[in-house]
């Protein structure tokens, strides 16, 4: 996608040429091999300055995309190849019923143990976040609390930092205020308490294909059934099969994640999102949407969320700040909409209320713009490292792999070559202390044998590039 | 009860001294308006030292039962009435669905309104919690956390803190190891996943009547019925009639409360305990024990429970911090015994894991000894509001109400003459700013509506006494 190049934009120009030049390398328009303009040249072209030029070619250096030769300018390297994306999965369209729990254990527990390489469970590497800073801001908050705040909080959240949400929600096209909001330990709790709130055992939900193995141990928790609808690994939930899935079924419920899925990476465009709230709302289907990487777009913009184009408060939005500030302090949060009464009983019964001394904390960062500043160089380092793993994968991974171009987030989906057992080279990669998530935990089926799921969110490293092509090795050697 | 005077023991002599003198004036043997022995005189009878009886007699005049009159010694107050205790109530023996919501919401609301004087919700004062030294080491943690710390925790919760629970476990006759815990967001989460794995929607749970609101709600959450058994203000949960129980109905599980029930105040002795466990093993019902007041006992020895008569793993220990050391932290736990697994899984795909910074600052103080020490003087305390607490309504409480001997604990349940309704008194004290606990709350059917249940966790001052007048004269008002 083309960015027209304004000064007032956010983005910096230099990440704009970057990413002009990279769309043009990777649909081949330039050549491995061949020699971008000069510095000089492209910065009378784009009316910019030299050091603007230099910059963007450092950028395009570091993303691996192209190479410096001394005394001669800057050249597209070589790539290997292309990979393909994955192709939607078909899934059949029927529920099933869930039983991952034991599959996903090992990929937990490898979280664990400091000495696994932890290209696993989809969590950003500490030194991602803003760890220090964060721990400061608490030590602060627990230092300067009135001992009268030593109580139970309100079960709906602190009131400064449901504001703060509400107050970002313009970011996203929405219009919360704070007491549409509810907050939960994480993004887990968010999810499994709208689901209780609009179902009951038995019931079917809809899920994507693939699905995070989180939302399908909670429908298996609550003896749910299943019923996944093929996604699109670039556009999200297939609108069409969604309807499908209503009329064929007593659907009660829909989980989704329109922006930056995991584990596809997908972003649902705007008028697609239009179209599910839509079906939704005519068959009486609540939506229960995950948009807990929406902050981590490598796009100038933020998403819009499936809320934003809601009107009858179908639509239960759940997030949280564990993927950008701290997974550790299991602050997340849910604007249900209008099953808020319910949603805030069920917590009520569930966990009462939020560590006070922890939602200040994040309160604080949100105010101050800690946490603006720190997203922002945070989706840098992202892309920078989803665009390394994906060459690394192009160079040293079988023929016949192809990967996902997430357009946020930080997990990579690879489509090994057929005959690939992924929960075989779960065990074999654990062996030499490499943790990857294997396919069949994102499905309640049997379906993605063949697939694996990377976390791009560990800072990357000599010995991170090492072990995914060991994997890439170990893949081959199935075969 | 007599306590022998030896000189190893925890208690301080001259508090046995005044327990015992205390014993003798509630049973009458000394009358109102007697002198008690001279100072010199009782120091030669216990071979103690004269401050040793100064200071019992300062402690009997704290406690309101005798008054110092210059030049002459001490003398027994005048309590104008012993106030009889409840009688064990006898709830029809039949399961009924549970609607306790709306009524408590007003409850809860009261406790966000710092103007209310908070007899209502159990909440211990945070000025008798040691806030000051709990934030101080919070804020010592934050500051001293290594950066990589900020990750997910296991599900089970951090292993120093689970280690530090177990070794406590013989302090209640039990033997736990870290490996049989689990870390959760308070008591009300623990009970909460316990039931959820023990129980499906529509069976019903065995519960005390009356019976912790909050554990109504969790079954009336989870679409469980609840069946009440007859419970004895001083020696909890009715043996034969919860046998009577098995037999008749399908019973799923027992939620139970042996020390210091909420609200009775009631304590369990041993043999009931041990007879308990065992109906529920023979009729294969598991016991769901909420401990959460274990740790404050005004006795010298904090009582057993009935996990640690349980040999087959049948009893699931719940407990938490929040009554002792805060309620804002979230951090309860779980001995799940046999069901460990169940509970595991339920909390991975509840809440996933709990905050690791708030556990190693529950974790240092359970180490360094602080959580001992302060659990020490926060029992003497309570003792002592329990007992002015009971001598205030005894003076202005109308004629035909009876009151709770409480034997730990902080709160006080209080039968009202019959005509009084307790929803129509929780309203007209709330007009004036008093909060308290109307008995219907603590009922699935519609018993109780005499009844009040005070918090004796405020710090005692002329102002909460005055309030406590109030409800008085506001229920004499009603006759």
């Amino acid at each position: 996608m083309k960015q027209p190049l304004l000064e007032h934009q956010e983005q910096h120009l230099y990440e704009q040429i970057a990413s002009e030049l990279a769309e043009r390398i990777r649909q081949s328009v330039v050549r491995p091999g061949e020699r971008l303009p000069s510095v000089r040249r492209l910065s009378e072209q784009k009316s910019v300055s030299i050091s603007t030029v230099l910059q963007a070619y450092i950028r395009l250096e570091d993303m691996g995309l192209v190479e410096s030769r001394p005394q001669s300018g800057y050249y597209v390297r070589n790539r290997q190849r292309i990979l393909p994306e994955p192709a939607m999965h078909r899934a059949p369209l029927r529920p099933s019923s869930v039983s991952v729990v034991t599959a996903v254990r090992a990929l937990l527990d490898a979280t664990q143990d400091p000495s696994i390489i932890p290209l696993g469970a989809a969590s950003p590497n500490p030194l991602l976040l803003p760890t220090t800073r964060l721990y400061r801001t608490l030590a602060n908050v627990a230092r300067s609390a009135r001992p009268e705040s030593n109580t139970y909080d309100s079960t709906a959240g602190t009131a400064e930092l449901r504001r703060l949400i509400a107050f970002r929600s313009s970011d996203w096209g929405g219009s919360l205020t704070g007491d549409d909001i509810i907050i939960t330990a994480g993004c887990t709790e968010s999810l499994s308490l709208c689901l209780r709130s609009v179902t009951r055992p038995g019931d079917t939900v809809a899920v994507e294909s693939p699905s995070y193995f989180g939302m399908l141990q909670i429908i298996e928790g609550l003896g749910l059934k299943a019923l996944h609808i093929p996604t699109d690994p670039r556009e999200g939930m297939c609108a069409s099969h969604f309807e499908q899935a209503c009329q064929s079924y007593a659907v009660r419920a829909c989980l989704v994640m329109p922006n930056f899925h995991n584990p596809l990476g997908s972003l649902m465009p705007d008028e697609k999102k239009r179209e599910l709230v839509a079906i939704a709302s005519r068959y009486s289907v609540p939506l229960i949407e995950d948009d807990i990487y929406g902050d981590l777009h490598f796009d100038r913009q933020r998403p819009r969320n499936l809320q934003s184009f809601d009107t009858e408060g179908n639509v239960l939005l759940c997030s949280s700040f564990s993927k950008t500030l701290s997974p550790d302090f299991r602050i997340g949060w849910t604007a249900p909409g209008r099953y808020y009464e319910q949603v805030l009983r069920m917590k009520m019964t569930s966990t009462l209320a939020s560590p006070m001394l922890l939602q200040h904390t994040v309160a604080r960062f949100l105010r101050d713009g800690g946490y603006d500043h720190h997203v922002r160089s945070m989706r840098k380092t992202l892309s920078l490292q989803i665009e390394r793993a994906v060459q690394t994968i192009a160079r040293h991974f079988p023929q016949g792999t192809g990967v996902t171009r997430p357009a946020g987030g930080f997990v990579l989906w690879i489509e090994l070559p057929a005959g690939v057992d992924a929960l075989l080279l779960q065990q074999q990669a654990l062996e030499e202390k490499i943790s990857i998530a294997p396919g069949p935990v994102f499905s309640a089926g049997t379906d993605f044998t063949n697939c694996i799921r990377i976390n791009c969110g560990c800072a990357w490293s000599e010995h991170i590039e090492q072990a995914l092509i060991r994997i890439g090795e170990l893949a081959a050697a199935q075969l």
